[in-house]
């Protein structure tokens, strides 16, 4: 195996690639980056079993050939050769040998054998879609807010996405808030996924601005991202899609329009002082023009603070300040309606003029 | 007790003074910010016990009084209303009423009766010092990293500030590295004080762009650093400074001259293949014109890197990498010296031209 290629780019592909390469005890191999030379393709992949990330590297100069060497060992020793240089890998027996100019380095590797086989999207079954990175990221930031880190309950832990009324959507719950984000329509093929938040979370982490757009394909059990050189390979978490649309309030019944970041800060000052309370605070509409968020508890002191509204219908409730922080925070628009319908069910946020966002939160026992 | 201040104003002096305030089972006060108004005169203070922060607030509105309240609460408070707001603080009984424009709080508070004293410098035998901000943050940054976390040597957890030769120079040590900085010449009066790191962190901390000069006040148990509307009064630690400059080797027989970020590149390499062994390397002399760092260890491979040198005096050692890279951080010029005298003592690391920074590596065993 050879392989000739400048700094920035193998830099930039380990930086990648090594993330996930996190060795386990009894899988030390799971350290390691596989390098594979096929045809002039150079392809270099991680996994952690449930995820792999292969980027592609664009070389000039190469001959066949296959290795593991530690993912991190070879990224910070790529890193911290200067700028510019031109690198040259290629193999001797299991190990790598490093060559940049007056640098050179001979790095312990494992045969290829020993690698996990990384599953591949069987093309023909596949399900795609496509859809702008922009409106990838925003989306999944609005929505992996909502999932659950619980592993007892696998389905919580990940992104639904699924088709209805040909319109693909994503959301998450974690039982106490749920969020949905509507991001292609007029759709042909339909899914029912559901995809492990943290792999959508490494999707996040290693989209840059070099790709305008994503492609994303679902097989029976895995999904692939593809953009750029990279491609993001995911199992599929093995739970049904809770029908989850029968618990969003129909939002044909506006109570309150708000100034969200005006709303932002009241919360916030409240939150401050409901600290030993969980972050408990009231919500209600107090005039026809007034909207009043105060502590609960006042062991550091009391705080009530009011904001201009436009109050449709009244209501009181209960909520956890940092939910309602966090849905505020994913709505994007300056005016925003908060829906109640009684005190036991969740209220419904959604931005004043866009519906493409839906974000729910159940309130607490008062 | 009631004043009135801008919220940029308030929340910088209250950011400054709470980082400290961080109470303890026995003494929960010292969570607390003592808000004074004396005479038009309005002071914020914090205090650990070792270590007093005090911000003067310039105010136009006030009347005198005393308080102390919770400072991240009242800091998190201010930080979260709205730039350009003016806010009035006054006091009921114990608690301290914040207003600003629709927004008002009312924040449970202690009287001040049961804050800790805070100890002043005796303005007439204290030994003053005045130096530039910039000067005084670059030659913190250089000593402080020799410095010990060592708890059961207190004199090594300091910087010692201590005069000789019509200098000033302040110094530290762990035991296994020493640093050396002279920072004011033609000085009169004598100090020799050790001065915890810990609250020199604090100084650097609360250094901002806003004060050019600071003045440094020492007294026999205590030390003053007074810039802008701050002050910061620690008390320094009993121990007697040890005489560390017999520790320097004489600086008349230069080994080696080497370009600093290069060999500072070639240590990282050879570090990335040590940590099995604590990051162990050898720095050798090759040829009258080449200096060489490997690693020591084989576990993940091999590396052996050269720089280019002017070498007067031949010499091998082993040194900790992290030892050294921080040294080579701490220089500041293009070109160092690097000189051995034997393979047990000491390594000496400076500048080119400037000497007024001195850095020594004790060897490893080899």
């Amino acid at each position: 195996m050879k392989l000739k290629v400048t700094q920035e780019k193998l830099s930039k592909a380990l930086n990648n690639v090594s993330r996930i390469a996190v060795g386990k005890v009894t899988l030390p191999i799971l350290n390691n980056v596989l390098i594979r030379v096929d045809k002039k393709k150079v392809s270099l992949v991680t996994t952690n079993l449930d995820l792999a990330i292969i980027d592609y590297l664009p070389v000039s100069d190469s001959e066949d050939g296959v290795i593991t060497v530690p993912a991190k060992l070879l990224a910070e020793f790529i890193n911290t050769l200067p700028k510019g240089e031109t690198i040259e890998l290629s193999v001797k027996d299991t190990k790598l040998i490093v060559s940049a100019g007056k640098y050179s380095s001979t790095i312990n590797g494992t045969i290829a054998d020993d690698f996990p086989e990384i599953p591949e999207i069987n093309e023909k079954n596949a399900v795609i879609y496509k859809i702008t990175t922009d409106e990838l990221k925003n989306s999944l930031n609005q929505v992996l807010i909502a999932s659950s880190n619980d592993l007892t309950r696998p389905a919580l832990t990940g992104v639904y996405f699924n088709t209805y009324d040909n319109t693909l959507a994503i959301a998450a719950t974690d039982g106490y808030r749920l969020a949905e984000k509507k991001i292609i329509d007029k759709v042909e093929n339909e899914v029912k996924a559901i995809v492990p938040s943290s792999s959508l979370q490494e999707v996040l982490r290693s989209l840059s601005d070099d790709a305008d757009e994503i492609e994303i394909a679902f097989n029976e059990d895995l999904v692939r991202f593809r953009f750029g050189e990279i491609e993001i390979v995911s199992k599929l978490i093995d739970a049904s899609v809770p029908d989850y649309q029968k618990l969003i309030p129909k939002d044909n019944n506006i109570s309150v329009y708000l100034n969200r970041e005006e709303l932002s800060r009241i919360t916030k000052l409240a939150a401050l002082f409901s600290r030993s309370v969980g972050g408990s605070i009231v919500c209600e509409t107090k005039s026809p023009d007034t909207f009043s968020v105060k502590s609960i508890a006042n062991e550091f002191g009391e705080n009530d603070s009011e904001l201009e509204a436009e109050v449709k219908k009244e209501g009181k409730i209960n909520l956890n300040s940092r939910f309602l922080l966090d849905a505020l925070n994913a709505l994007e628009e300056k005016e925003i309606t908060f829906s109640f319908s009684d005190r036991i069910a969740p209220i419904l946020l959604k931005n004043k003029k866009d519906t493409k966002y839906t974000h729910i939160i159940m309130p607490l026992n008062s």
